[in-house]
């Protein structure tokens, strides 16, 4: 079709930008490292602006928020705030994840994805609080994070603007650490040590460039800084089981554990074992492909478990059709789209779902590998339907095939005649 | 794999078929027509039990249910009951075929089948208190009805067996006269001598058999009872605005109006001017394709309003993927899985879209055809964004298009370059 | 995950977009209309460059391609070339899109969606034989025109640019014909001062603008410039053959005709009954609700007899299975990614399928209605089932239907029970 | 709908099935194993009929034909042949398996699905060559090969007729044995001892039975005869590249291989590291679920690099799409309708992607596990991609994202909007 005439419309390139002159307090989102804090430094000098630093802990290993908060402080923000979000970001994040058993390209866990859209949501609300007019963020012009903070910040606050320096400064590596060092900001020996981009939380670690981008070269030892090499884990095979209610994974080897906590135990034991290693070609959003290292020793036993409990408690018919949803779950939380109503729509569906979902999975890791051995569930289809076989009343009757696999294959017999003898 | 060693098993052909023996009293789904008529008193002969017969009505027009209750005592029923359902197949069948835009195949909107398994709903709820073993009804074994009353039976009452007289007496339709002039069961001149086999309820209206089963027939005239034939319909065209609340279909052109009355008086005005004739092949569950003619009035005008007005309070995502699960839905339906956990899960779906599906929609009906000529809501997507191109704070900037299209095309473009590569 | 660390990178919005030194000599797509004319005489002024007019006939009724060949000259062109591309527009674009069934949110045919990518790749022809570095359109940045032209010159010409002046000079309909009296462009009467904004070819016509932006507002009289109004149309109702093999169209009444020209027939056929009046809500690509009112007769009469043509040749696994592709097929090239290899993944499935698509089919055409009426295929699975049922040795038994149902709905029963045992 | 009247009709529960007095000549499916053996005796018994046994070569390993041949003609069978349909098997059935990456319920690689209509269009074969009127199968009714079977029969061969004395023969275990004591059928140790019920081809082995169908019992060591359990692979990790031309493979480590020999040595690796040992529950096509252990060693390794290369080769588009179709062919097979035309439509898909699909994959072996540690193709959208970053005129821009962010959540946003305003 033709398209409208032209009319008074809009210079930016995003509606959400935020133009030089627009820019006067900033919420930056912080996170202690070299990007962050080059930016921190980076926007009082380039926009005249004041910066508020919000951390937000959603239980990454080993960070230390009283030295990161400092940090802030002493690169000048006017305030820095840290938020410990991992009770939310269990509850709100990833339990939908789990009753979606939520996997996005065959293997990617979504841990990241699925910590954008809270970390942006709490990034609106203490900009509100600290009366900010933009949003900061340290995401690159290549990657879905920038989809995924912008689109949740343009969402629930269209009065905000957003800026991503690293998108425009032109600084690669080298000139950072130099800007650095040229304005005071002090550099950490660990994470900023590490030849690769790191980004991790309660549900998974990803690890990004180098060698990694050369898809022939098989990963070297030292990026697994997480999950314990196969080869090193334990001679010994554990057997752990999971229960879940109603999809919420309730309990450890029958010891009953709250959501943060049991994820936590389920990640130790995952890094014992050396289980929860990915090693794949995803394709971006924005229409990229990457390789990707990720350890997901947590979500590797969880989705797992509920994958198979689920499988259980449900009939064929749920069992063909969930997945087409699952992935469309997954999909638009990796898309950035987290806020769009289809989610909720498929949230709806979910939770009908998962009140059947109760029951206990044993799973053997070993080496790198994890495996059902076990199930129970006082839903299980199976148990009911097995006990049923030995009663002369039961709900299945062998005589019953021969008629099934007649009107079963009706119409592809027929059409296979006919195109047999059009084909003589 | 390899099946199992062979047990102890049934004989039967399905566990829920009755053997001669166990039947005692029987609850027959008598509609008053000849087949069940029939049946009614060959029951009593061929098992030497009682009958009870249950008439249903749901919507039927122009049935008179005492006349058919006195048939069915005369015949010598032990007990007769009718039961008007008309509400419960609005608010629990139809309304939710409404929010699943159900139509199966391209073009059947289920009546038949939506009314299939409340029939046998309450089939099961008088035989209990009838204190029948029994269940029976008229259908073939080429149909799916069979399917969809066996099917609800089977699973509401496992207690209860099943006899389908039809598909084993080998009576065609001379037999059955012969019979019932020989037993003395009267046969009334109406529906017993149109030549065609007819099936109705509020939704609609089905003919089968003669000439449509000829393909290349083009419809005759008198197949049509239901709907005015286009050709004499009015010469004017008549604009009507149906309004809906959360997806329920609430007034036309205004007017405040129950379900039922509302979708008898679509009826009304669909068969006013020629709406809603279908002509079509169909795919049937147990295998066979046939044709159908449908005449469909007050299903035409609903579905076709609420799919037009879901689709302007939802976004895009919500619109490409809903359409996947209202096949799904019309399937199961249709395919005689009304109590099936997926068609729940479902439905868990349709209500949560259902929650913005408020608004009014007109419809132009002229002559045979139905289109969609106004909308409005107070939901609508549309609308409010409409109203943000007009201010420079707006939702929308064009100058995103290029980059949009930069990274949407992306892959594609790669791809398109590597293939023209190797072909060179 | 982190995004990777920012190297040096590209200051453009889209890497195909020209910058203003690059322009040199433009190959300009021109219409004839007040837009093109504006551009060809303001891209020779703002970018002091030569401009090479190409005005490609896909089957618009009434153009004079004379008359918009001397005009171009007339503005300045260096050169001005027309080409017609029905042929190739039928049988590369068109039949595809007959195979795929394809229609677009359930009601758009796609025939400008199929147009474009045909003359974005005679716009990358012809630049390249005239020497042009640059490609110009006429779209706006609201629409999908944009990406679907902008799309097929990157993809099959990286080495060209692209500029798109409407989307960036800020001048209304106003702004445009002053800017035409002032350089002397002529202004035509009749397209120029229709009120709506019109795009047509071969497969259909559509208007938007004006009123049709108000959704409560019933279509006007006037919009309707090809199809018949209903009203108008004969008393007489026609019935029309159309024969297909392997899914062409191939003949109508039993006259075989060419490609072209048998959709030239059919939609005279159409615009003579009122039929293929389109009024409906679409979802652009680009994230806007738009109303459309599509006029597409020809369209609207072949893609109905073929669905139902295909229907009847296949069997029911293919039925319920090709809409998804259909729909996807649809949605790509509605989307712009005419050049996408999943496009050419699902041409080898619809090309299979298509081997038994051969019969005829009848409709009947009425006063804006189109039906069909009859159906034959020597491939029909209908015909030979059919007489199957009268032979004692044939492919099904009603005896077969109880143990189908046993097997059938033998989960959805066991499910249900546990159920019903937990909510006791 | 109403159904139709009665007519004349079968009384058949199939029609394919064979009426006492119609066998006069039986193909039997024979393995030699204590099912069949029995069988081969008691169907001369039974019907007074002539046997020829028929025993196929799927790459069972360990099975010696001869004393197979010899036994089947020691018990009366009038002839027996041995066929070796390894080539035929892997080239036309695990073939299109590979392409289409079947796996059907996320774990089962469909080995005995995909054997058995080979199986039983050899049994055609077969009984035309050697004069038979019936196919005989030791299948029960509880399984899905019954269905595979039966319906490739009555597909390929309407003449013939079908027994499967399993199903009603009401013979369990003991029963058999005690018939075989009495008949002097003799019973060898090995597979008649072992208490799992085993079936095995070059692409898997499965075992059902016993403590199996207990769902919370983890596996018994002695069900792994197949598979090296993990705990005494090699305490070396292995690192194996499988070639791949347009999805065929074709090498291991380098070394050209014909595809059985390919698949055998892939079997040795996978046997020697204890890779492929699957643990799941299962929905059979007939309505109940099962456990299953299989091991799958040759089916792991390939079907992973396979879907791994398929991925890097292919758009996003292609890999978010083929996924549906993959499953949907792995259903139909698994369902028993190889021979659908459906089939044949997905295979013009998979035949058509698979066109890119060469390069070489590197997977892991390591006590149990197996993961992709490289990849190399000339046809990867990576590689391509990534060089383009590094110049100027690449084809994509960091500063196309904002715009792409806009447009891509531009609905979702105004929905959101729309929904907290009606919140308030």
């Amino acid at each position: 079709m033709t398209d409208a005439a032209p009319s008074a419309q809009n210079t930016r390139t995003a509606s959400y930008l935020a133009e030089p002159g627009e820019v006067n307090r900033v919420l930056l989102l912080y996170s202690g490292g070299l990007d962050t804090s080059v930016m921190l430094k980076w926007i009082q000098d380039e926009y005249d602006a004041e910066v508020v630093a919000l951390t937000i802990n959603l239980g990454q290993p080993g960070e230390d928020y009283d030295v990161v908060k400092g940090k802030a402080l002493q690169l000048g923000a006017v305030a820095a705030e840290v938020v410990d979000a991992r009770d939310e970001f269990a509850t709100d994040f990833i339990l939908p994840a789990i009753k979606a058993n939520a996997i996005y390209g065959l293997a990617y866990p979504l841990f990241t994805a699925l910590g954008r859209p809270l970390i942006a949501k709490l990034a609106v609300e203490y900009a509100r609080k600290h009366g900010c007019d933009t949003v900061a963020h340290g995401c690159t012009g290549k990657g879905n994070d920038q989809v995924r903070i912008e689109a949740t910040v343009a969402t629930l606050a269209p009065e905000l603007k957003v800026i991503a320096p690293v998108r425009g400064w032109m600084m690669g590596r080298e000139e950072e650490i130099a800007y650095a060092r040229q304005h005071g900001i002090p550099i950490k020996g660990g994470a900023e040590t590490t030849p690769y981009s790191i980004d991790d939380n309660l549900w998974g670690r990803s690890s990004e460039g180098k060698w990694i981008e050369h898809l022939d070269h098989a990963p070297d030892d030292d990026v697994f800084q997480l999950v314990t090499r196969p080869e090193l884990a334990p001679d010994e095979a554990e057997i752990v089981t999971i229960g879940f209610e109603q999809s919420v994974p309730v309990s450890i080897n029958g010891e009953r554990l709250g959501l943060v906590e049991l994820i936590t135990r389920c990640q130790d034991l995952g890094i014992k074992h050396g289980v929860g290693i990915v090693d794949h070609i995803e394709d971006r959003i924005v229409g990229l492909k990457v390789r990707d290292i990720y350890e997901v020793p947590a979500a590797t036993l969880i989705l797992q478990a509920h994958a198979e409990l689920e499988r259980l408690v449900c009939t064929i018919h749920q069992n063909q059709f969930k997945g087409e949803l699952d992935r469309k779950w997954a999909y638009l939380v990796y898309a950035g789209l987290w806020w769009e109503p289809l989610r909720t729509d498929l949230d709806a569906y979910m939770n009908e779902v998962s009140k059947q979902v109760t029951g206990e999975i044993g799973l053997k890791l070993y080496k790198g590998h994890c495996r059902v051995v076990t199930r129970s569930s006082p839903n299980a289809v199976y148990d009911a339907q097995l006990a049923t076989f030995e009663t002369s009343g039961g709900l299945f009757s062998q005589q019953a095939s021969p008629g099934f696999i007649e009107l079963w294959s009706l119409q592809s017999r027929l059409a296979h005649r006919l195109r047999e003898r059009s084909a003589e």
